[in-house]
């Protein structure tokens, strides 16, 4: 595209380091930016600013937070300590409240181990797990990263490692999702499910 | 989606409005921004707010430009003044200038008359087209907004409104785009296409 604005070009590639946006939607958004209203464009910019300013990661469980000392699940006093859920990313801990089953308090490890993209378990936040493990509060570790081979494998090392300090480590159930077809389900999916049958 | 971070849904909001993004994207899109590194996190809204203050019309032809005075294409002195395209957005000079065929001016109307959407005349760029036709210089007027209804509409309305000042109004050709294969032509395409039929 013939560059006719720097400050244009420099708007577009912005947007186009995002994920899942490409050069022509990044152009999109950015044509959208400048037909917005003074006000709120600066707006855009300053949630930018704000959410990097006062967003941080909880002292407790890791997950995103804001304001000062644990974030507000950590903090509750209904939640019950003696049981930490692991998972790999914030978004995670946001779909596990949604579904209002779980009582216990999360451990956020910001990723999983993944060799391929050279993350290593010193890049992940494994060592504050162990140190809450190690505290002798908690009673069950409840792995939930994702059900793929990096997630498993992050699930597998970490069980490993929590292992001398007698937790019980769990794993979240597989099978066939609710509301879905027993037809479409994939081979993988269907051997679990059967390997975890459960009486009724 | 509970809420745990006011400026965090602040950012999420921010992205949403964007166009042909939903929630779930703006979530991941806003994820991905606290994961950025402080200086690239202010790099992207400073490029918002650069060009926000950067970026104005031309004068001339509306067209996005920066600086004072016209914008490089009505600056150029090897452009042909007798000639305007007249196209919708900013977006459409790009894909006109990327062919290297056309050597004339532009006018840009920021749209295209929509009763659908309550843009009518009065809210495009089109008193300041007819400002331009009225000085005497332009010849012809080449209609190049997009071949859809409002598109049509549009070009039909300026082309009875510039009638009056005797210059040669045309459109853009109809036909098959190139590349593509006869079969998966509609059927308006073809009929335009026979309509427009040229001795070979």
């Amino acid at each position: 595209m013939p560059s006719f604005s720097p400050a244009l070009d420099a708007l577009v590639e912005q947007f186009a380091k995002l994920p899942g946006v490409g050069v022509k939607s990044a152009q999109r958004l950015a044509f959208h930016v400048l037909s917005l209203p003074q006000e709120e464009a600066e707006q855009f910019a300053q949630a930018i600013l704000n959410a990097k300013r006062d967003i941080h990661c909880c002292p407790v469980c890791q997950n995103l937070t804001e304001g000062d000392g644990p974030c507000p699940i950590c903090a509750s006093p209904r939640r019950d300590e003696s049981t930490v859920c692991v998972v790999a990313d914030p978004k995670d801990v946001a779909a596990m409240e949604r579904s209002r089953e779980y009582q216990g308090l999360y451990h956020v490890l910001h990723g999983v181990i993944s060799p391929m993209n050279h993350i290593g378990p010193d890049d992940l936040r494994i060592r504050e797990l162990v140190e809450r493990v190690s505290g002798g509060t908690v009673q069950e570790v409840i792995m939930a990263t994702n059900p793929d081979t990096e997630g498993e494998a992050t699930a597998m090392y970490l069980s490993r490692l929590l292992k001398p300090f007698r937790v019980k480590v769990t794993r979240l159930a597989y099978g066939i999702p609710v509301g879905s077809h027993l037809e479409y389900a994939d081979d993988a999916t269907l051997m679990r499910a059967l390997e975890g049958r459960r009486e009724i």
